[in-house]
């Protein structure tokens, strides 16, 4: 997430207009450098504004609480997940090849965030635990690819079409969380790409009966 | 876990003889009592020494630490779990009926010990972020069900052969995990049979490809 990222990710909520919306950006990069320093956990609203010489009632004009900026950057994040598997999947061939790649790349993008931006990995760990609404519109968009996935695998003949499309896409769905789950990513301690493909193959193999 | 299944559950781990396998039993009562009470993380093992007037010092005669303590009440609390899904897997007709068994049981048996005892879902939380060797044993006996379901289901034809057994077996017990794992079940907030019965679905047809 480097400043420019930042500044794009500042479109997620409403904004008041060219001025408030520098603000805006100058706040969350602010936010971003403290929570890769200190931590989420550890930053508070009042650190923020002072590392850019606001009050932090001001900030409360602009983001109703530390959540609320946490849920901007948590959003920015995740939803730069669902666009690198989107590409990835937009590459593949088959409908077989595209679901592989959501559990494959869901799987290399949390373990990669985890080793390589610990401070970050936190937060998103905190948006699991409280249950933000980036979290909801994150399986939401998981869900959205891998029923577009089995919709084109089922107009092209490769996937079978008796079962319920919703239940379908929502169990497999779900399945993808054993990769992404922040928590459960963090505990297994090392990269789980086999297992990831594994668990694929059985939602491959549950689709192609 | 009332008194007399604690202390059959005394005999988990290596005894010293009569006098020590009562004083043993005592420990872990007393444990058991603490840990309702105040919760795991909160009690100490002087906590548990005094309530039954013994010194911290001779605790570690039949205890290395709290966590062993906890080890041994943890897996009485997994072994029970495993232990009445194979009855309930033994009462099915079926190879595919057995397999719903196992995640429905899985799911059911979780959520219920979060919702009607607090304390001790805190300790399996416990177990599983410090990694236990208790949650390993219970990981391989669910693995072992699923292995002995899916072969008993090759056998009567049921099930497809093709697919190499080690490979499905453990990539379907990976995804029961989402309906007993105490982070992702107290996230949850709610009972998910049917998310349980979905996945298990999505199993089914794996095998019967």
């Amino acid at each position: 997430m480097e400043q420019e990222t930042i500044i794009e990710a500042s479109g997620v909520s409403g904004q008041r207009g060219p001025a408030d919306h520098i603000r805006r950006q100058q706040i969350l990069q602010a936010a971003d450098e403290h929570f890769r320093l200190y931590g989420y956990r550890k930053t508070t609203l009042a650190d923020i504004a002072k590392s850019i010489h606001l009050s932090t009632p001001y900030i409360y004009k602009f983001f109703d609480s530390k959540q609320a900026i946490g849920e901007a950057m948590c959003w920015h994040c995740l939803s730069a997940a669902l666009s690198a598997i989107e590409e990835s999947v937009a590459e593949a061939k088959s409908p077989v090849e595209r679901l592989r790649r959501v559990f494959l790349g869901l799987e290399g993008i949390t373990w990669r965030l985890l080793s390589e931006q610990k401070k970050i990995y936190e937060m998103v760990t905190a948006s699991f635990e409280e249950n933000w609404e980036s979290i909801g519109r994150f399986r939401d968009g998981v869900l959205q690819i891998i029923r577009k996935i089995i919709v084109q695998g089922r107009e092209s003949g490769e996937f079978e079409r008796k079962t319920p499309l919703e239940e379908t896409a929502r169990a497999i769905a779900q399945t993808t969380e054993l990769f992404y789950h922040p928590t459960l990513v963090a505990q297994s301690g090392k990269s789980r790409a086999e297992e990831a493909l594994a668990v694929a193959n059985v939602a491959v193999r549950s689709l192609t009966s």
